[in-house]
């Protein structure tokens, strides 16, 4: 089905956020982070707070502005509070699938928020279904929490990276208890978190430094692979729960998933952007008059890559600013035109142009060729198109869903193929290398999805399965 | 708070159904089961039915009429199906707590709905804790599954088995598996569940016999204390799983829970409470111009004082239709009036009468008073208040909700006190004698919220304990 | 359709409400007395205050319970208030025929409130038009304000007198104003309209007395036919509108709309049943062994049989006391026991019973049949029906929906023959002299629907009408 | 109250749309239509259709794409529909003022849906209260409506004509009636209005040609000030309906309402919005490093600044992509940075940089300071406002919610006051010259908002009153 809503993007899966605010109440500064990490999940969103050992829920399906109001807002009490955006799937939406997660333990109350996809969950459903415990849900969350439930003695700090021993995959985690909350990443770093200082005391982490300036936080630090930093009346304290591995950090985040306002491996995303936008002019600039992105994404690179050829920048698109979900089905005469409800070209800014399009990536490759016709149809004597990204050949089993291996036209097309199917002028793609320069880095990001060399085993064994093979347990 | 909701009566908790009709779908037939136990529990509905092996659900906060509907109803696919009505509190009601619980475990999906009160919750919720399972809820139901999951090996009547050897407390389950549905009693028979048999083949587990007749079932027996039955392609098979403990089937079903078409113990319900109003008659008549109930309960057990005394039946009082929940604060002027908004009086029949009303039961006391009240300003000469059951005078613990031991207005007053506290001409309840003689039985009944005498010592220590005690882990 | 909503029985159109209580929120007081006019209406509910010459709206679709809450009832200031209880159809239920229904004039903003029928609407509804006055709805009460606003000079007494001329049909009216409340009867008195007195000062206006309790009030008068009722800070101010016809009241009200506890024509209604009930006695009694209603309306009328031919009263079916519309369908199997969704039989107390069961009226006979069957099968010996109104075989234009002509089973059948068709081993309709009797009257009353005597020449142009060939403006 | 969605903008009035398209359902196209218009008005949003005479009817508050879905859309049958998107105020929202509206007439059903302003409304609503028509409503559509229904012999467009004859204003409506649908545009061609030829047979009429393109539709022209144009069978006919005045095009539209891609006094608004941005270079550039935009609609103009200017466009801010209201209050310690929820800086973009900031207007000057610095903050080394327009010292009463004309910064401060009020390095509006240069005009346009210059005298005398002092009728 053709609908409004099929970007051709990757989708990321989840926000997370964990503030302790001394003084204050944690919630309405979180309402406000989780506002800006909303971008990476709007379905649903969720909070708990702790206020005196008690923990208090709210979360339901909606966008952040949504979900909470005054009233339950106000019932979020205490000084700590952990809070999760969640991402917009087809039809698995469903309000038990609503994060945080939350549930006691022989050591108190616990409550959990998940970013990423955990590789070997399989197996360990199977050992807790084992051990005789039911299960309610599908997800690798649930897995998480009792985990750290039977996670054996010692303070909860030993408890995650008992936990953290146990799972393989690439996550950012939240956990709050009844004293302290506390961020946790993947040892491959596969998943971004950061840590800031709020303006009077306390911290926060969040997947992304955008949150911190609409709650007056500074940069502290990015949290290292395999760490755990615990936030509380102590201030903050890191330590390397599980060895660190070889440094993974997913190249996506930096093309396309973070805010471009967000700091990334030390870097304004931004920034990032424009260099990618200057390294694929390197790579392959074109004859052209204007150089134009494809909104809103692809603005940084585009903006680089004018730069960078000298060749002016422009709007050959317009998108609506207007989120929102409809299953209207256009009639057939317009179905083929269903990019046209998402864009509209600017034809006197195309007329007779030559045209350099800059898009972040192609995943499907449903959208571009709708693009190049629509630059084409507005007047565009050429239409030369640039990606920001090496070709996806190869699914993600560490938190981005890219689409199934089958669906990917690069898996099953060359780039001279694509840019016939899209019908061109010219297609490039960014080179692995050149991203890598663009990245100011030789190693340390795993770009899996161009590669297929995937940073731990169980992800290579994932993606000869089909993914439809695990039991279904529940229907809808 | 006073509101207009706060009646002086006893709640029942849950009502429970699960059928196996081959070919058909079981839930359509389910939506009308569960339609005529509405009166166990007006909160929430749900239903979980199992097609070729996969389990679907659908539950909400709502009455069964609202909760479903023709979409998702059809979702509701497979000839078995487990059902649940869920009891109204104030202020605890939450999604989280509605049932059907459903959960995968070891030997695949499971699916419970509980009607009762686990006793020994606590230490059982201590010792799971223990094994490192993670609880999401307070409820005695997330317990049960659990059981059910680690309960070994086996199939899952020995599972079930191994559960009830476990748990002590009333209860009346429906447990629903891949190939089977399952009706469970207690071992004391404290809650009730009875079987029958659809038409056109298959089989009804219900709490009551009332949800037969609207599916066009027949009545074959209830279910012994101790008995797990399963219905499935099969037809049905009882086994007794635990051995059966003094028969203990709580009075209060009789005389004021179970719909008066429903049979208990072998006899229709509104036989039942004739009788007892006969009996009542037979211990303290008085002389009097008219019998009126307290509508609606009330009336079965007036129909048998006034056969039973001769004199004259009528009706005195009016109670709205109409039920709905509302928070709307009577102003300063009315608020002793709250009855007043729930009954109305028939002045042109009572003025002058000598009048005896007949009630099931008094609780907390405080509808007593302003009913005697309204039938003294609208006419009456005398009124005589006549209570179809012994004074109530400890709380139960074994599934229903009689009001905290402190609340309960026999507990601290005598009956002449109370009489003087309504201001009735002459009060007199129900002996325990008498009820049993109009139950025709000489044993066989929990009578414990008139005697103290519980079926089993936890429910003793129960009370000894405050309700408050827990703790609560999860706010609201 | 045959769904569980479709009782065999009248409707209703509507409640009106008026209060005017000094130093007090009016609309407090209101949605008690709504609450009480509920079995009048329950598509909708609305009301209007006014506070300091400003109207403050709240209305919607539910039950009075449903539609206001401390939020939006706090808003409903001032101490004059309007409400409105609406009847539900099916299909045509719409936001906007919600009333009270609010409009500025040129003398100012005034709300109106409806319960009844305009006959000459339709030539009404023509004038307006071809005033060159655009109507935004197919509702007689839209008429009626413009009437109101178009009315010409005057006070507002006036101008509602000037209304009343041009007007026929059957209604009573309630009509906010900056400074007042008004309450309207039509000339022929065919729907209910009666004034109270507050405890602490002011008054209200309502289709029925049984409005009056709940809020401490006491009967004043009825209004008489064409008159009109000012409350305001004067008091009230009773004064003859139109001349008063012949007087022509509502059998219908007596019989089964009005709340037992109501007093009409002096009255109060539960006497007026009972006494009708002896009256059937009197006039057809059989030998038999118990009196069962069908409940819930049918009581009063049945013990008024008992009572008077000495058989005992009993119950003998008992119907579900949660009011929740369903379009939920049952299967084929179940498609003819319908009735079974609401109605269960006693079987112990009817077996081997000669029973008399009576109802409040057969309007289409889809429901008799079906009754006297569940009986018989639940063990009744003989079933004989007794109906406490005359044969219904003509329809009402004046505010009752009685169905149309052609659906009326006694307008095609003898008693005979709906005897033979119900399968009842005797059948027999109260007489109209037997209901003149009972009602205490030779005159004064609409039975139309029996004899066909309309009180007014439109009434019978209307029958001679099909219904829908009144031109549908607005789809839905 | 300061909230997230206290942007300081002017505000539009809504969008309006009318589709025939033979032998297709009109409604599905115009929802695509709507979807485009949907920046004119996120409120709530409107259709009738027409199929063989009977309007089909669906408003709601909401987005486009919640207020219809498939099951109400598929209601909506007929080849003619007219559609509406309604702006968003705080407050006054109400369901009752939702359009189109539709009533019926004399001459038939109609339905009207209006964008923009009736200045002598005050003195037609006096005039038909006077003809004793009541309204309902406080808006101008109803006035609209009944001045239409009212409007004498003759075809609708005669009486359209006539309607227009009467009324003073900006405006454009749509009009559906049985058999034809209708575009209007005020003699003084203030609010816009564009027919388009749809692919297949038929045509459209919007406020906006960006409307189209979703559809597949071209320009044909814009509605000429005072024209009608009527769409059905025989195609479509434009006549000039009232005498054109002297041409005003609101220039805010082509400033900031319009979208981008839009036509509008035939040059495409992008286009305009550059030539904006190169004239407000041409008189006060300035040295700088980079040029950056307030996001979203001031891109063009700082596109338009760059290239004139020669300094390098960049992205210096980013706005959340996510609309979604929110009431939730900030933190004290937060308030002052309301404008941060919104914006967030990027620091390395600026570091250092002499930063040249394009926004397209001014109005109550709330977020101009913030912004500055928020700028300055992240390491700007200069910052330069400039402004993409004249200042805004009078209020509009044609249809743009300007805001009252006391709390206009512009009214009551002069530019250098300004400049230091908000601290910017330098401060420069466009000038008026300048505007009508970009806009190669010298005449045709109304500038009222930045002259005081009325188009009309009606305009003048409202600037004098108090917005506040018409009666206000209906509180809520």
């Amino acid at each position: 089905m053709t609908t409004l809503n099929d970007e051709d993007v990757p989708r990321e899966e989840c926000g997370v956020l964990a503030i302790h605010a001394p003084g204050v109440q944690a919630a309405r500064l979180a309402f406000f982070g989780l506002y800006a990490l909303q971008h990476r999940g709007q379905e649903a969103a969720g909070m708990v707070s702790c206020d005196g050992g008690t923990l208090h829920v709210h979360k339901a399906m909606g966008l952040v502005s949504q979900v909470f109001n005054e009233a339950n807002l106000s019932n979020l009490k205490g000084d700590l509070v952990i809070g999760h955006t969640r991402y917009s799937t087809t039809g698995s939406a469903s309000l038990r699938n609503v994060q945080p997660y939350e549930i006691e333990t022989r050591d108190g109350p616990v409550a959990l928020g998940h970013n990423g996809n955990i590789t070997n969950a399989p197996a360990l459903r199977r050992e807790l279904l084992d051990r005789g415990i039911g299960l309610q849900t599908s997800s690798d969350t649930e897995i998480l929490v009792h985990l750290l439930a039977g996670a054996g003695v010692g303070d909860w700090r030993s408890r995650i990276a008992s936990m953290m021993a146990r799972i393989e995959g690439g996550y950012s985690l939240v956990i709050l208890t009844r004293n302290a909350a506390f961020g946790v990443r993947d040892p491959w770093g596969l998943r971004p978190l950061v840590l800031g200082r709020l303006p009077d005391g306390g911290h926060v982490l969040a997947s992304e430094s955008c949150a911190f300036a609409p709650i007056g936080a500074e940069m502290v630090q990015e949290i290292g692979p395999g760490q755990i930093c615990r936030i509380d009346n102590n201030g903050y304290e890191i330590t390397q729960a599980v060895p660190e591995q070889k440094l993974a950090f997913c190249t996506f985040e930096e093309i396309y998933f973070a805010r471009p306002d967000s700091i990334q491996q030390g870097r304004l995303v931004h920034q990032v952007r424009q260099e990618i936008g200057r390294q694929l002019a390197r790579e392959s600039s074109v004859e052209a008059d204007i150089v134009v992105p494809v909104p809103d994404s692809g603005v940084p690179h585009a903006i680089g890559f004018a730069d960078q050829s000298g060749i002016t920048f422009s709007e050959g698109l317009i998108k609506s600013r207007y989120i929102g979900r409809t299953f209207i089905q256009p009639t057939a005469e317009l179905r083929e035109s269903s990019v046209a409800m998402k864009f509209n070209p600017l034809p006197e800014n195309l007329v007779g142009k030559r045209v350099v399009v800059v898009d972040d990536s192609i995943v499907r490759g449903t959208t571009s060729g709708p693009l190049v016709k629509m630059l084409r149809d507005a007047g565009a004597a050429e239409v030369h198109m640039r990606v920001s990204c090496p070709p996806i050949r190869f699914p993600c089993f560490m938190g981005i869903d890219m689409a199934d291996a089958e669906e990917l036209i690069a898996a099953r097309m060359s780039v001279k193929e694509i840019g016939d199917h899209i019908q061109a002028d010219s297609l490039a793609y960014l080179s692995i290398d050149g991203l890598m320069t663009a990245l100011e880095a030789s190693d340390g990001y795993c770009n899996a999805c161009f590669t297929g060399e995937y940073p731990f085993e169980t992800a290579v064994q994932l993606q000869l399965l089909e993914k439809g093979q695990f039991a279904q347990v529940f229907g809808d």
